[in-house]
């Protein structure tokens, strides 16, 4: 089974919580046993396994990589000056894949999955997810 | 098929190979060809592959993340004093999906399995770990 | 089904554009709706999602992971002189797993597959693609 999934973005940088979306498709889909695959198309965001207790960490997760990845200063600046959005979703990653255990998306009671946009704001951005039963 | 893993942590910071309980799992499974999934709950820890020759490596990986992690200057250490743990672990991320080939686990010589433990010591990190067969 | 792809590289580092051998994978296979795992055998080497439009992003890559990640200042360097690959191949990691949609790979327009060589030259790295349909 196969859900695509819009989210909107308003800023040019910020985690957006996905979790409920992703609960709520496995739990209509009857999979019992197997693993929900998140994947963020475009080569600007990423999925990440996250607190989400506040926004604490949402905000150090930004920080953190606008102090290893500074704007203004790849090669690909010279293109869309978005080398640095590139980056971050080149190391955070589009995708990650998660069980099912019993029926529920095998989160623990602190991981959240949330979508991180690198380079926005945009209007929709597109995450297709995707069940694998047994 | 799907196999919880409980590793007991003893440091703060460390590598632990699973790398044995991945194998055995893959191997006593029966699947001829398919994909395991290795997955750690808690946002505090990460699953890597990476070498296991000696200790080295291991010591690196620690080290380097400290360095560009460094502890007590997050947003989030206002909660809990363990906002780098969190980065590190969102940065690694607690998963990797891996091959099974001809019945046996697809890594190669110098690839192993390792539970990374970044707010330890903990009695278990629970793993997840699910394989899919075709 | 399962593929295995051996790809020569030329350079201490560097990336190698694979899109189109997976996406010839994919379609070939008749599978509609599932997924694909690239997985990089070898621990000085990964698997990323990123841009190719120009090799612009690819040299801002090697370059960005050199400036965070420096040669010749880790304790495995004692051992084999390349603990920077190492820590490199363990940040971006060895795979990556992508829907398959409507028969064909599920990426974006801006979106591509690479080998990362973070060890090289090599006569070959040795990349698995598995393909689970549903």
């Amino acid at each position: 089974m196969q859900k695509v999934l819009y989210i909107k973005t308003h800023k040019k940088e910020g985690l957006y919580d996905i979790t409920k979306q992703a609960e709520s498709f496995v739990e209509g889909s009857g999979v019992k046993q197997g693993l929900l695959n998140v994947y963020v198309q475009g080569a600007t965001a990423a999925v990440m396994i996250q607190e989400n207790w506040d926004e604490s960490v949402q905000i150090d997760v930004i920080n953190f990589l606008k102090k290893i990845i500074p704007h203004g200063v790849w090669q690909h600046d010279a293109q869309d000056d978005n080398g640095d959005s590139h980056l971050k979703a080149g190391l955070i990653g589009p995708q990650e894949t998660i069980p099912i255990i019993d029926g529920k998306l095998g989160l623990s009671t602190w991981q959240n999955v949330f979508l991180c946009e690198f380079d926005g704001p945009r209007n929709e951005r597109k995450i297709v997810m995707t069940i694998m039963g047994m």
